[in-house]
């Protein structure tokens, strides 16, 4: 797979690429991620990327032209163009899943200030798509949040054992229980009992009434 | 207000630093924002962080001992202790807020491999955040997500005159409506008539409709 992201920020779009895994996956080959300025493709001694709201209001949007040209000149037959923005759906696993199955070419255009000329989203954006429901100021820091939750789920990308099949959103309208590693008794905390039995039924019985409990706290519109 | 973040990948949660608005932040010393690597609180020459599940299962746990070394050398009276972690509560735009407000020290854990033992949990945390359902490679980015949501709602962190208040999620329920910016024509792509009536009830009649037909679109969850 390339990924193509275009933000004013590409430093903070390519920071998922510290991560062993997504480094990996880089150096193996299964992904190539470049992270370009929009500023590149705008005119003038200024390159102004924004200008003002039409109809009034505060703050600035990004102008077309810049995104029209570096999209043009970035998107090849099977692209699928993301915006990232807080209008947009919300992304989860299955999203992950679909866009590391659905094909060679990603370009991720971050919105900034007020967001974007809706001519861009209406010609040249195949989904918007929003991390979560909270203001960020830009869309650089969403955009590495999907490239890390895409790359690893290209084949190949986790080097072990782990398959992703299993972790948590894969599945089950469940929160994981708690788990717990040695040792197995610190300052005087201990590992629960039934960890030490051996007995997997009662293991398994017990991680799903803490799973249970857990997501009855933490995430109840889970269990609706 | 001081932020703390406990994570193996540092520079990943300093990521929102190459922000405009986050860098002048901390330059005009509205937040320090500091990354430390978790590696640093281990022990032995491998300086391990992490061991087999208890009741086994595939991955790998942090260990509690340089967690709570950590979180212990960095806390202070007033400190609040975040964990991140797709096992706890959808952080929104209120915790946002509520964070940006509650206080002057955060420090904020970063989860990684199958998560950190349950003692942690339990006996350092204050909460448990997830900023969404999709699994990440690690933590790093989504404490970088929540600093960057915190930090531009501290007071005299927006530069100019754009009031926080006003933008998605602050409150209302409904997406923003479409906008748009000079050129009026672009390719012969006009912006809607209405934003040139200079008719300010219309033009927020429309956006009204617009901003309905788009959350019905996008995110029809915010209408229940």
């Amino acid at each position: 797979m390339e990924i193509d992201i275009i933000t004013l920020f590409p430093e903070i779009a390519l920071a998922p690429l510290g991560e062993s895994i997504i480094k990996r996956a880089q150096k193996a080959g299964i992904v190539e991620i470049r992270a370009h300025n929009l500023r590149d493709w705008a005119e003038g001694k200024h390159r102004r990327v924004d200008d003002y709201l039409c109809g009034g209001g505060q703050g600035m949007l990004l102008k077309p032209e810049p995104i029209f040209k570096a999209i043009e000149e970035l998107r090849r037959e099977n692209t699928r163009v993301l915006l990232m923005t807080p209008q947009g759906k919300q992304f989860k696993q299955s999203d992950a899943r679909r866009l590391a199955e659905c094909g060679d070419h990603l370009i991720i255009l971050c919105g900034h200030y007020e967001g974007v000329d809706f001519r861009v989203v209406e010609q040249l954006v195949d989904e918007e798509l929003s991390i979560g429901d909270y203001v960020l100021t830009n869309g650089a820091i969403a955009a590495a949040v999907v490239v890390d939750a895409v790359v690893r789920l290209l084949p190949g990308a986790l080097g072990d054992a782990r398959s992703s099949e299993e972790e948590s959103f894969s599945d089950p309208g469940l929160l994981e229980a708690p788990s717990y590693t040695k040792p197995i008794e610190f300052r005087g905390l201990k590992v629960p009992d039934v960890f030490l039995s051996g007995h997997h039924a009662k293991i398994e019985a017990w991680k799903r009434e803490k799973a249970i409990e857990r997501t009855k706290a933490n995430r109840p519109d889970l269990l609706d």
